[in-house]
This record gives C-alpha cells, structure tokens and sequence, in this order.
C-alpha cells in the first residue's frame, strides 16, 4: 500500500513536506493546495505535484485557470483522495480546517502553531512516536520544541528525572522575509514564562522545562542556550553526554574551535554544503566544546533551523498514523536516507 | 578639599568618565591623556580638559604639538599632580599601567576589562562601597557584573541566600565600531560557564551565580535574561520584588505594554530624551510585564547600556578610596543629581 | 517681538524643533500637541511645554487628566494663541490641518512628507529663504532634500548650470522604532526616478536632477551617492569644491583616513561627541577623501542624519515667514548659535 | 576528447566552480586543492573529487593523511595531469601562481580577483567568448563586472554607443563569514570612482563605464543601480529593453509588485525554490517594474549572487581556451542544461 498524502498549504513548511514526502517510496503526494494562483504556484508546477484550490467555491478554483494554472479542485476533492492530510496552513487556522478533516474520514496533521489542546496528541520521532501509532489525528510540535526533545529525551531516558531551564535566542524573521525588524534591536518576550519550553511536556510529559525568549535581528537559526539539572548520581560526564547525543539521529555536534563552525552563519554554510533543497539542516546543531556538566548541571547551547527541522518529523508522523512502522528509529532512518537521494550535492 | 583626578585613556569609558567627574563639586579632572595627537584629541579641547600623553618619551609628546594640540606633558606629569587616577585605557594594558600608578605614590582604579586579582578588590555601589573605603586601588566591575549586582544585591540583602543562572545576550559591537561583526548570526560563547557572571562574587561574594553568553548583530545593549532561585519562605511576591526595585538608585524599571518601549532599540530612545551626554543610560532598564516569580523561581529580563552604567560608580568609587563619603546612597545621589544638571533636555 | 509658536506634533520631528525653537530668543513655544495621554507626554512635561490635545473634543483633551497630565486644551485653543505653527503630525495628516490653520488665521509651516502642492511654496535656508519672507505657509523639504539642498546650490549658484543623478541609500527603519525589516535585504524602490531628488526643485528649479532609491537594513542616516554634471568651463576643481562647501553653514566636510570616519556609525559617533540633544546631527557630513571631480562630472557621497537635518531649517522658516529676518545666513548663524548653548558636552 | 580540469583552492568559488564543471559531460575534474587537511576537506570527498595539496613540500602533503584525508600529491602533480586549470585561490596570490601554470605548460584561468594585466586577457561569455578562444589564459571577472556585462553588453550592441554611470550597493559579508562588519552602518568606498564598473572596459572596452559604491550590512546579493545614457535615435523603448534582455541568457526579469520579490531577500528565497547548490542564482536579477526609459536615459536595478553567478561562466571559459565552442550561445545553453539536472528540486 502507498499512502496517499494531501498536503494542506504550500508555503515555507508545506513545500518542505512535500518534497520529503515525495520521496519516499511507501507514499505519495496526492496533491497541494494554494489560495489562489499567485507566483507561489510555480514551485508546484516545476515539482510536478497535483495543485488544488484550499477552497471549495468555484470562482475561487476557476481563477487558476485564468492565471494560467491547471487546477484540480477545492480542498474537499482533494480530502476525497487522501488517507492522510498534512495541514501547513498559516497558525490558527487550524481549528476551522479540523471539521473538514473528520468530514473526509481521514488522519490528519497539524504543524506547532497549532494548540496541543485542539487534537488533544503532539508528534516528536524521539519522544512518542509509539504512542502516536494508529490515532486519528497528531500534531507535530514546533520547531523548537522538536529541537529540544532531541537533546533532553535522551538525557530524560538515561537519568529518569530533568529540570530545565531554556533561553531561546530566536531569529526575528525568515530569510525570504523581508518585512519584519527589528533592524538594531534585541525583543524579550515579555510573557514569562514563554510558551516554548513547557511545550516539550505534550510529547514528554514527565520533562519539567520552562523557557524565556528574546528575538534579534538574524533570519537563520534559532539558538537555545539550556541549563539542565540532572538527579544525583546521574552517573553521566561531558563526554559521556556528547557520545550518547552522536549515537541520535538528527543530531550534528561538531566542535566549533576545530571546524570553524563558530555562530549560526557558519552551521547555515555547512548546511548548504550537505546540497538538500533550500540548503535545509534537519539535524540540530549542538556545539561539542560548548557543552559542560558541572556536578547536577548540564550546560549547553543548540541551533535549530527553524524552517526545516520539523520537516522529517511529518514524514514519521504519517507512519506513526497509518500505523505502518512501529519502530521510530526505523522510521527515521528510511525518511532520511530518501532525503538524503535528492540533494544536490 | 577637592579631590584632583587623572583620567588615563580617553576613548568610550574615558570621555564619559571625564564627563561625570568633572561636573562634580568635590572632584576636578587635572588631565586627561591619549596616545598620539589623534582626531581624538578634538573632544579633549572642546571639553577644557588638560590633555597629555600616555607615554613619557618627549618625541611622542612633541608630536603633539605638530598635530596642534597643547600636550602638557606625559602619564608621569600628569600622575605627579593627581590624588587619583581611573584607568580607562584599552583592557590588558593595565599591568603595565599599575607599577607606574604604584610609583607615583596616588590612589587608582581600574575598569572590568581587567582582572580582580591585578588589585584584590573591585567596585560596585550597591554591593561593597564600604569595603573600599580608603583601599589603595580598586576595579569597577565590567557593564554586566554592574548591572547584576543592581538587582541582585538587594534580592540577596532581603533573601540571604541566592542561586542565579544568567543568559547574556551581548550587542556584538558598539555603534560607533564599524569593524565588528556578525551582520546575520548569532555566535555562542563556546567557553561555558562564561566568566560574566561569576564576576558578581568579586563584590558579593555570598551570590551563587554562572552565565551563558551569545553575542549577536545589534550595537545598543546587552540584555540579561535571569533565572534566580530563592531561599524558601522569601516571603516576596512578583509586586514586591518590583516594589524593592523601584526604591533603589539607577534603577529604571517601566512596562513594556503602557510605554511602548518593548526593545532595546526603544529604551535607548528613552534615554536619548533624557538629554545626557551621548544619550546614555546609567540606569539598568528592567521591564515590569516582563518580572514573574513563579515559587522559589525568579524570572527576569534587564537591559545594560554598555558604554555607560559603570560611569557614574567611577564617581562613587573615587569617593570611597578617597574616604570622603562612606555612604554609598549618599554619594550615588550625589554623583547623579550633579550629571542630571549636564543633560540638555 | 517675540514670535509665539505652536508645535502640531510631538514626536521625532516635533520634540526637536520645540527644543531648537525654546532656545531662540526671539520666539517661544506657547504649547505642543499629542493625540492622548501617552508616555511621550513626559517629555513635554520634562522640558516645560504647554501641553494641548491634538483634538478639540472635551472627552478627548479630559482624558489627559485621568492620565495624569495638565491639558491646557484642544488645538483651536493652541491656535489662538499663536503666531505661526509649525505641522509636525504624521505624514498625509497635514492637508486636514492646513483648513484649521487657515481658519486660524496664523502662518504655517508643514514638513517634507507633505506635498508642496498643497502649499504651493516650499523652503531651505541656503535655497530660497528671500522667497519665503512674510508668506502665510510653507513646507520645510524632507530630510532628502534638504540635505541635496546644501552642496548642490553653491555649486549650482557657482555654475549657473547642473545636472544630477542620485543614488539615495535609505536607512529602513529609525532608531527608537522596531517594527520595521528588512534585517538582511536590500530593497530597491521599484518606482523610477524616485520622487526625492526632483523635489529640490521645489525650492531650487534650475537644478535638474533624478534619483533612485534603496532602503538597507540600518537605523541611522541616509547616505547618498552623487554624479553631478558641470557645464563647460565651470572652473572648479576637487579642491575648490571643498573649499566651497566648507565654507558654507550646516556642511562639515572631513576626511575618512584620517580621522577614522569612514561609514555611517563613526559619523553619527562623532555627532554624539558633540553633546546636542538626542546626540543630533544637523548639518550634512561629506567625506572630503570621497570628492572627485573628473572633467565636468564631480562625484561625492553625502551622509545626512534623518531625524535631525532639517530641525534648525524650521527655526529659520519660522523667521522668514514672520518677516523678521531677511538674510539667510544671519539666521543660520543665529539659529545654530543658540542651540550649541544647549549642547550637553 | 574529455578536458581535464584542476581546480586549485576549493573554497567559496572552487567548490562552486567544481560542481559546475563536474556535471558537464565533455570536461572532468582531474583534482582539487586544499592548504591542508580541515574541515573542508570533507566536501571534496563528499563530491568524490580527488584531493591534491595546494603546496608541494612532503611534509605538507604528508599532513593530509595524518588528518585522514587521501591526498593524491602536490600542485605540480595535479597540474601535470591537467588540461586546463581553474585558479580559485584568494585574490592576490594569483600572480605566483601564474608562473607554475605556464612552466606546466597548461591553460589557466584566474578570476575576477586577479588584475587583468596579469594574464591580458579577461572573459565574460556574452562579451568575448571569441576572442578568447584559444588563447593560454584568461581572467573570468568578477560577480560585478559580469552582471553588468550580461545587461550592458546588448544594449551595448543594439546602440552602439553607451555610457554608464553605476552605484554599487554591495552586500558587506558572505553567508558564512560572521567575523566582517558593519552591524548597523553604511560604508561608501572612498575612492572614487571605484574600480568596479571600469572593469567592464576589459571585456567590452567600447562602453563607457564609471561607478561608485557603498557596503551595507547584509550577507546577500550585490545590487546595481544604474543609469545609462543612450545615443540620439537608439530607437528603444523600456518596453523593448525589457524584451532584449528577457531574450539573453542568464538573465532572470520579474515583476516585483507581481511576484512578491521586491528585496534581495526573496530573489534569494526564489533561487532555494530552484533547487540548485548552495540555493545559488547564476542569473541576474532585473526587476521588471524596477526598469525606466525616459529620453536618453535608461533606469534599472539588478542584483547579483556574488557567490555564483560567475561560476558558470568558468565552465564557458574553459570550453573557449580549449578551443572547443565557438558559438558563446551554445556553450552557454550547455554549460546550464547540464547544471539544472543536478538541481535538488
């Protein structure tokens, strides 16, 4: 059986999708939906993938065609062909969207701008993919969130108990973005504790995480800078850390004062030297002479590519979903190594 | 008495250092002293300072002349004729510097670009004025360690105990460096624990406090992003830690939400409407919407205008090794009410 | 006589033309303007200035009160008791004023970001000031074209001919404001020739020039890149040109190499040296290294301090309007005298 | 016959220049360079391109297999089993190098970084493919200078006649260089007029060409504004400018108000959707909206990958020297069709 993939929205995270999708071999992209036929619709064109209208009225569906563009219908057709719906429309819209989904009788998932609440079950590979196995509908957490679990699953697993205190350095805009500052400025999110931290607990509760952000005027690369408490007799070390963080998937750790790789510019450039589309890093990036434990505390910095590090997550989603693949180190290691076939370099 | 002050270096600290000085009443600057006959020396004869060399080969001071600036001497003239005099030359020329201050028989201090143990004791108003009263030379503690102490000296004063984790987002250069990058990265600093905080202990010793720094594309002010852990039964809430805040001196604590001052880029605009010298900020800018303790747990962002918040304690502390104020909150008033008359606005 | 003025406006523009009207002694500020009682409202307090509500509406001028604020009234109250009024409200507000000034009876003077359409006269010091004695309203030129204004008239005035080509690289966003991108582009104005430079023939019309226009991710001053074309036989040569400009008001000319000036930051660094209010710079920077005249073709580059340039040219209009003062110069020379008294250093 | 490329220096350029010619199926990489065994070296073996030492001393090229690396030889044995060789290496080494080329009796090609009067000899394949063909060596010029050749040149060629003047906005730092500045300035290049635009006169001496330019705090895309005077009874109109161009190679025109691309952040967001290498653009930019033909006088602004869009034209550069490809249309049809095959997307 190929699974069939609908993908809801084709913009930063849905072109992304839908190229990891697309290369897989046990699914494929039934089709991708756009508002209207704007430039946006080229990519989809050059791709090769089915075009819908993420409406249903017909004037809405028959103005593609004016521009131009060969398209196949409204989202409710395209429901009608999917066994599984990857949502990427912009946040909150979701909830709107959710009727139609459970209307078509199909699975369904939602990207991190999403509330947890609205299909009551998140998404990370490293964390529950298990527990995501069959059910209707997930939610793949955010690219932050995602970023963490890598690195503090891991620890949580091997110490039984964690403590976290997280300071996210977030880049204000995208890099195709050029309308958001600030120019010469650094943001606090003025709303403490934020949101991002303790979002880790929807796919691993038992992580006890806060977080304060603050935004600066970068378009590449979020930073976390993470403080963790370990329990007494974690029997851990630094190096000890590092080596069970190498022997993950989906985790860079390069030692910058060796490579070179001294800021996120230079983790971007090394990124695009791997040639995947849009010069995208999947893995995170976590500095191997920038972590130290001391006694209980673990300090250590990570990089997250905002637009693309949830991106296999989906793909392991829909596994998870369909019920095809139980074993998410699996599940990984196939969408990865698919990925892996398209770049270019 | 008025106490007669060299000041030994005239770039970013120097000039305001000379500023501050020079418009108290109990205090004169005798001379101020640059390396060559610069445009530099310009601001000097614009603000009626006697300028000399800092080296004492007559050549260099001749050239001077050449450049047609009155030198009136070289460092050795100058600290014959100073009871004090403040370092503010580049970081790590100091050793050389102390020998010749030690010479001349004169009281001196350093800035926090060097080390504590090059004097056995440093400076910060709130923390440890008393402690030098009449020492031979001090260290003013660097922008950040100065800018803790603001708030967690009278969080340890009403608590006792403290436990601080501290995330420095550092502004990469200063406005008028050119030179500096990063221009799209944000750049970890791989030495972790950072020195930064730990500093702190140098004029509080009792504050258990590590930091992590990240430097990024910005040229206004370092921002601190605070997670301290207080004693059980610290009887305080959110509203009183602000309160407490509120009553200290070079403190400027504002909601973000009401004023609209919601960046660094907007705060340093306040300060410009102060009128002071170079628009500078000597007060820590903490935001009041941004303040949560949550239990035991503190969360707090603070703002740091690193050209500025240590000027006004070179003041105090000239005040302390001269033994003429012994009361810290006498002398801070003192010191600011005076600099407040120079502002143009 | 003393001229009362009233200030329509109190923001970036505002504030600094009451501050370099309060120090003029033969004007004063009988009241400014703000739509509601906002933070901004403080400094009007801090520097002594009547404070009016922008509109008439009892609710609105009461609600300053409840804020806290001593509202002397709405803007007809303002208007009645003064002079003139100089229009400092957001841009594409002032054509519904101009009916309230009219109706006033009062002389007016609007800023560059208004149409000279709608005054039919436009004004800069060194351009037409003799033209715009004892009219009822003019328009001070933008910030652009003020600053086009002080090196092409003399040159202009010495030629009798010119043509100019403009390229005009923008800041994006101003100091105190965040909101505004782009953080890493560079943004072309798409519309050609840019509307800036034919505008100084709104006060200097045999001056034929085009430009064009892109917005860079900086806050502080627009840097403009001239090729200018002399007629025949103009008789001048690179550094006859700089000895013409550098004996002109509110141009300071100076040399990259050798005082260490070479981009935008070390200008406005040397403006903060100065010690005027918000660390003002109001005459135009040339790099005098940067001055080539080859044949008839002259190049240069100009650096002008967007928030400030045109400040001491609303004094002067302000004269010129109420007839007070014939001669540019004297009132440049005047102008500028009383606001170095306020400077901080 | 199948030419043998060396490519000596593998960095920004090599690297680049590598992929391009790797793909083509009438030319091979026979080795490439490094200095010594770092983290660069990874990509080469990646890419599978034998690994030479760029010095020839034993304990240099030794050094490689201690990093474990294969290193295959020296320059001198890489360039005995060349063809041709493509020096990549940092500007200003060029010159030595140049003399180990000819004693190898080789065809060489240095880049825009290198002096023309070095080899005598420049090349960009719409200006001169023909007059280099053949010849011992070349100098592929610069991102700037063949960005302009690629709009100039036909209007050049339609006209007869042309004379240019050409701001330079130039971005400050590439994407993975986080150690150049400025953060918040811009910076004009005081020698005026700049060496860029000229430079032009090397492969089309017939234009008339002067420029200026100025350094902005971005890490993308270089971005011409140009004004062009064209003779009496050109014949043109901004309509068939737009036309000529869209009808030449490596020339991408848009409408920016209908695409959405208005700052060189989204060009370079619509270049990662194209999938190539690195997310690179071998075309120019020329925004359509962005063009005006008013009398004589022509208005555009192009932007310019500075990474890229020089390295297909090595591949051109190659096939000239060879004397295999007279026909520069041809070569260039080629060298891009074989490109786009190993696009990611």
């Amino acid at each position: 059986m190929t699974i069939k993939v609908a993908i809801n929205g084709f913009g930063t995270i849905g072109k992304r999708v839908a190229q990891a999708v697309a290369c897989q071999d046990d699914m494929i992209i039934v089709g991708v939906t756009k508002t209207r036929p704007s430039f946006g619709c080229d990519l989809a064109v050059k791709m090769e993938l089915p075009l819908y209208c993420t409406y249903d009225e017909p004037d809405k569906i028959d103005a593609f065609a004016s521009g131009g563009y060969d398209c196949k219908g409204g989202l409710s057709d395209l429901l009608a062909i999917a066994d599984v719906v990857v949502d990427c429309s912009p946040g909150k819209v979701g909830a709107q969207n959710l009727e139609k989904y459970k209307n078509a009788g199909i699975k369904y998932i939602f990207q991190g701008g999403e509330k947890h609440a609205m299909t009551g079950m998140s998404y990370t590979s490293c964390a529950n993919h298990l527990e995501n196995m069959n059910v209707q509908g997930t939610r793949v957490v955010s690219c932050n969130t995602t970023g963490l679990s890598r690195t503090l699953v891991p620890l949580y697993e091997h110490c039984g108990e964690l403590s976290v205190e997280c300071t996210m350095v977030r880049r204000a805009a995208d890099p195709g973005d050029s309308s958001k500052g600030p120019i010469n400025a650094i943001k606090p999110v003025l709303k403490v504790p934020s949101h991002h931290g303790p979002d880790v607990m929807t796919v691993k509760p038992e992580i006890n995480i806060n977080s304060m952000a603050v935004a600066v005027p970068t378009t590449i690369m979020h930073l976390h800078v993470i403080v963790a408490t370990l329990p007494e007799g974690h029997g851990l070390t630094t190096e000890s850390v590092i080596e069970m963080w190498s022997s993950k998937p989906r985790i860079s750790i390069m030692n910058g004062a060796e490579t070179g790789i001294t800021t996120t510019a230079e983790v971007m450039e090394f990124a695009r030297d791997m040639g995947r589309p849009w010069g995208d890093l999947h893995e995170i990036f976590v500095w191997e002479d920038g972590v130290k434990l001391e006694g209980n505390t673990l300090y250590y910095f990570q990089a997250i590519h905002q637009e693309s590090d949830v991106v296999p997550e989906n793909v392991d989603a829909i596994r998870a979903l369909m019920g095809t693949e139980s074993d998410w180190m699996a599940s990984v290691a196939k969408t990865d190594a698919a990925i892996s076939k398209t770049a270019s370099l």
